[in-house]
């Protein structure tokens, strides 16, 4: 994407400068429905587990309830994961990338991530010098 | 996103069953510009390396070479990632999720991932109970 402005002058910033979270969230790039990709890994075995979207407030609900909180675009409403499964995200870290048009947020996960009931919502192993695709999980630990 | 039928019939499928590559990659859900997000991790270190994204015939060109070959939306063309700088990502896997909006690729990086240089571009992070954002990457080693 294009950067703006403001994640230019980030670029040239020492290890551990501090901004104010306000600015940063005022300059996110955020798509025409106002949604940003959030990739979502697990903390203690950097699994990725799964990608879904947020809006400003979602990203603002999710640092100050602690609880990862999406916006369903299927449902056009916010989505506490784990709200109706139990199966909730503790989110202990959330960074913006260099060009501020997506995040990461390292998460404590409880019980399964994916709806399916596997450990990641990544389970389609797309083989790059066969023509098929088996349905295998991504890995788990590094 | 809303699953598609062929997704929905996924979820059911056992670990190792195999389907056709050119019936995933029909199904899979892109963006109005033809576009789905890529989350590229690095496959010995678990680091999440970035986030891009691909429209059909740049997946289908990364499984073909084993480059690392993105959409760039700035300039509206293929990237091969790493053709100016040298700074190649071969490919060693590639998943798609469980509604076929998302892909994840586990990639040998070689030199540094992000354009400033730093081994991630996730390296602002967003205190969850502070109002500052500070310059430090996320994590490498799980």
């Amino acid at each position: 994407m294009m950067k703006t402005p403001y994640f230019l002058s980030l670029e040239t910033c020492g290890e551990g400068e501090q901004k104010q979270l306000a600015a940063t969230l005022d300059n996110l790039t955020f798509n025409a429905s106002g949604l940003i990709p959030v990739v979502t890994q697990d903390q203690r075995t950097g699994k990725v587990l799964m990608l879904a979207w947020m809006n400003r407030e979602a990203i603002e609900k999710s640092l100050a309830s602690g609880d990862m909180t999406y916006w369903s675009r299927s449902r056009q409403a916010y989505w506490r994961k784990g709200e109706s499964s139990g199966h909730v995200q503790r989110l202990k870290g959330m960074w913006a990338d260099c060009d501020g048009d997506a995040l990461l947020c390292l998460v404590e996960q409880t019980g399964p991530p994916c709806h399916t009931g596997r450990s990641t919502c990544f389970y389609l192993h797309m083989d790059h010098d066969q023509s098929t695709v088996t349905v295998t999980e991504s890995p788990t630990r590094y």
